[in-house]
């Protein structure tokens, strides 16, 4: 019979919005489920914040003590949805009591802390999983698919891109995003890191950055108090101002350790474009094109084609392709946010049902933040810097 | 304190499972949610099927007779997830019980039998709804608020579109969706009238059609059991063969009530459209197009737009269009299939919490069914038929 | 040696350009050419207008007297870019005087007037050509390829537009093309008629169609003398207005002589589309996409693709395609309506040097107008009508 | 009345034909013309070449002799149509004989060639023009035109690619364009010249770059004489094979002198894309997008407009935009490759008739250059290098 699994989830924001969706959904749509997660405990910072997501969210109890939480010993699953300062100390704590840990992206602040995370996961011998949830896309694993069985032959050059508008405006609010003491970085961490996860994931390590790292709006109105909004914040002209000192733009050249090299760019000022993470790879058979805005689709290349009809193919991702088998019946119905997040689940509970670790894990996210250090110095020294691994 | 409403759901299939999704994820989403589906029952054909959906979908029961569950005292709403033939038995059963109902579409098998569901639960007075989900597309609904608001002028012409593939194959199988006397017709049920539901939704009436039914795959393997898998079916060149009476696409011209005109074209044998449902509508002041494969985006051109800066706008929805206070906090985050189930299944409770019947309702479902009748038609006689309300 | 063949151009507007830019690039592109163009003599409707155009076209010669050109012993090839209500007499005359002849579309102002041009033509043995241009680009050229090879198999379906906005704003002049007399038709034979044309070319005949054909301004501001100028005519709102007695747009169904159907439609009065000219054709072995606003990109879906990597190809059409050897030496350099103009040139002074007759000839314009005629009629009656061939 | 000026065409490949197309057809889009072209003299580098040229193009007279022809009294214009090699050579021999001179790009092969050629005009005080034709397209002067009216205020990132497939295949000939000797360079100079005037013209100079510059294609089979193909050239997997002495892609990052950054790739081996010159703005008040395979169209996105409509719009060019009254009366009706060379040709001739320099003028093509002279230091260094003005 199917085993349950009871989840202890810390982070009751967006993010554990779209996490709580997957535990419900993910049976109903992979099945039989490699195991059933059980929605058991949610924490907040606040009892109330805690009961509200109880209830929205649809746990047994709620708590305003994490560290309560991961110590019981009905807990297997530790879910971090928190904001990047406490990811940490919350995973090594879980790691500690023996939990396995599923933890939002970016895994850290930086190497050292991920090092830290990476040595206590390893250490505890728990499954661990990082939620760079874009890689989950079918699309994207179908890109994945076409290079493992050489399609596009050898991997010249991988261009990828994260650029959103959602803080464009210099009205919006100073939220934890924009404070380095709480997120390390700023667009680098926060959206730069997915694109350097998928690049891993698709062309393989990076062993070299060359970046600008650009701040264009250096002060923000101080945010009154409660969450982070992203798109939906309240822009304030009037209100205080206090300093950002974080990055609002990455623009960088790559070099991976199989040759091939690349660029990444990132932003969250580039207005018109609102979740646009795109790679176009070009390979010495064939070029494989990504837009997440139009996620449902990937685009594909072959040189092998005849003359007369050589082009891109518009592949819409459906049964016949990564993940087809639990989500929808015909292509195109429909790819949203949440079938990704329905994805990562399903891939965490079957690597604890396993024991096989998944992809990326807190190795992989350590090798991500070791390249966002890299990026960090290069807009520094603009000098190139090599990936310390 | 939010009211908790006990489900029943009859169907396990596909359908089923985007409906068990929307009742576990909608209050995560819609919060505080105007009430709290619980669910309570599940039904399949036999015992063991309810027992399989009981556990995949997360239900405290499973049963084999609808009838006895619709008739218990502690069911608030029956879902109807059914093949067509049963929809309304079940509705009306349903009906007479006192429950509020939501059946997946199309309503019934034509206006006749529309009509006897429709009298069924004006008479009981219940909360009555009709699954079409792709009218709860953001993007739709921001279509609708643009026409109402009058910014795209009078409607002239509506020209609307559901093109799939996944029954071209001639060895697909000869699943329910090709028999007449339990699916009522063929494109023009299944996916034709969404494109009606559309019509309806943004422009209003139809009061007349024209159209050309053809049926090009006249023969199909009879299926071997089980359920209907769309695109995932098994394709049998060897199996024996039986019959089609349904056709394979609906192309149409239409008369709305207002004086505009438009056209319709539904088929499921237009090779390499997945879920193509569009929509393109010329006002006196501007134009809207809609492409479901691109589900995130509206296109909108404004006539009073500057002469040097005139052209479609392609606005992805988000927090700042309908539905956007309880789905994703940035545009392009992705609005999937279940985004739309989950927004369905908003309206739904919001109407039963408010007493005001949703739309579309039974009454609309029984106006779209007339269309469908008319269409049917129209494709026999090759003559203009006017819709007979 | 290559024969150079003296051209007389009747009418120096906008077409007058594009087939002068054509008679001079022509050999150009496609060299060795098959016969070299020479601008002899061009004819306008006063000497003045006459001399503007000799002298901005590269034209020998002047004359405001067609009559007396046409019948020129040194002019070999006649081409008519006038307003349809002279397109008969001209093309008549420069039948009985022996002369080859190109005229633009729509060939007459229905089928009786090109029944007369047929005659005439044939009488005179000598080559004749309708200006259906948008044939001519390479990407529908090369849909022809591919339907010819059977690659997507028997035509189940096709779809045509060609919509438009130029005429969308009620002030715009009551040009000639909104006068029954002068025109013929409205949309049906302005823009229509290149959609009947590429049906014919892609499909076969049409045998029967049923239409709507409204008029929406049925008054506009009478012109202040002067050419069409399109889009880039002056709005007048406070002129004198008088009546059109024209379609403004035509929405249709249509069946084919070989079991296809399909559908028409076509508008000037359709905002934020340009030049829009698609089609779509669904065949048994896949489907084909064509947009013209896009017209360097034909998109194709082979269904023999593995199941993995089945989705539209767009390919830009190049060197590899239709016409390639006389264009650009790479793809999507660019083709522009200036070479649809140099191909069709070229396919005129190929059939004037091999002796072979092009197409579309007078007989299939001729075909073209009984299709507009009985478009016409059908939105008359609201019948099935058959093309009366 | 309109002066006649007659140009020698010095070469008579893929370019010559273009310019010859322009040099015939400008005045019948831009009338009355600045000044009327006459096809004069046509240079080849063979007696039978030139006089094959002369009958193809139109001109009046074929030579072999370049340098007896920029010295002819008669000559107005010398228009160089070679090889990057001869350029600086033919360029200064005609500004020496007071000719005006339009060059094909890039300038030369460096900047101390151009630097040459820059001093050679300048004394002599002649119009001089780089045929950087791209930035003639309506769009992307229409982008220009948004920028310097403040529409998207001030720029903060420019991207720009110039992606290409011509020579993917390692079998494709050693033509000019991969010899140092003769090009120059290899991507930086045939294409990516074209995105730094691009970035020059959109944003203004670039001051530092830092870029990698790798070479996939190391031999390639020598050519059997005859003139360079691109696409369309023959590809021979058996033929003795010579080093490739220049760069296939560069891969860069931008520092403008007023603030704006940016990033630059152009490749020649990206399989899928053809003509793919693209640039993506971002501005404090919006953003600009274009794509050449698409060049009918500029996307722009103000982020003045309603919260709930706001977008890319998609904007055709025509009339209402720059060049627009020479081109065509509505927009869509297709602007090719042919058409940015007679807008090319209408402002040389301009510049001509009014005495003010165009540009980009060889002043321009000296700062590109300077570019490429930093993009290939840079490439060797891999360090940030200045530009040096």
């Amino acid at each position: 019979m199917t085993k349950t699994l009871n989840v202890a989830m810390i982070g009751g924001g967006f993010m554990g919005k779209a996490h709580a969706m997957a535990y419900a959904s993910m049976p109903m749509f992979f099945w039989p489920a490699p195991a059933i997660p059980h929605r058991k405990v949610v924490v907040d910072v606040t009892d109330e914040l805690a009961e509200d997501a109880r209830q929205r969210f649809g746990f047994d109890e709620a708590s305003s003590d994490w560290r309560a939480v991961v110590n019981r010993d009905d807990i297997d699953v530790v879910d971090i949805c928190t904001p990047n300062n406490v990811h940490a100390e919350i995973a090594i704590a879980a790691a500690k009591a023996g939990k396995h840990i599923i933890c939002e992206k970016p895994l850290a602040r930086g190497g050292e802390e991920a090092r830290e995370m990476l040595d206590a996961v390893e250490k505890a011998g728990v499954i661990h999983m990082v939620a760079f949830n874009y890689r989950r896309t079918p699309a994207v694993a179908l890109a994945r698919k076409y290079i493992e069985e050489g399609r596009i032959g050898k991997i010249l050059n991988f261009r990828g891109t994260y650029l959103q508008d959602w803080s464009a405006d210099p009205d919006g609010p100073l939220s934890w995003r924009f404070q380095k003491k709480i997120a390390g970085s700023g667009a680098i961490g926060d959206i730069g890191t997915h694109v350097v996860d998928l690049a891993h994931y698709l062309v393989g390590p990076i062993s070299a950055v060359t970046a600008m790292t650009p701040t264009y709006v250096t002060t923000r109105p101080v945010q009154a108090g409660g969450q982070d909004k992203l798109g939906a914040s309240e822009k304030n002209a009037n209100a205080e101002r206090a300093t950002v000192d974080v990055d609002d733009e990455v623009v960088s050249l790559l070099k991976f350790e199989n040759g091939a090299i690349g660029s990444l760019e990132a932003t969250r000022n580039g207005y018109g474009r609102n979740n646009f993470i795109t790679f176009e790879i070009h390979g010495t058979e064939g070029s494989i094109l990504f837009n997440y805005e139009r996620r449902d689709e990937l685009r594909v290349m072959f040189n092998s084609d005849p003359a007369d009809a050589r082009g891109f193919r518009t592949v819409y991702s459906g049964p016949a392709h990564p993940y087809g088998e639990g989500l929808w019946p015909i292509p195109a119905l429909g790819i949203g946010y949440s079938e990704t997040k329905i994805v990562e689940c399903y891939d965490l509970f079957k690597a604890i049902a396993t024991g096989v670790q998944p992809s990326p894990n807190f190795a992989d996210g350590y090798l991500t933040e070791l390249v966002a250090d890299a990026l960090i110095e290069s807009g520094e020294t603009q000098q190139w810097v090599k990936v310390k691994t």
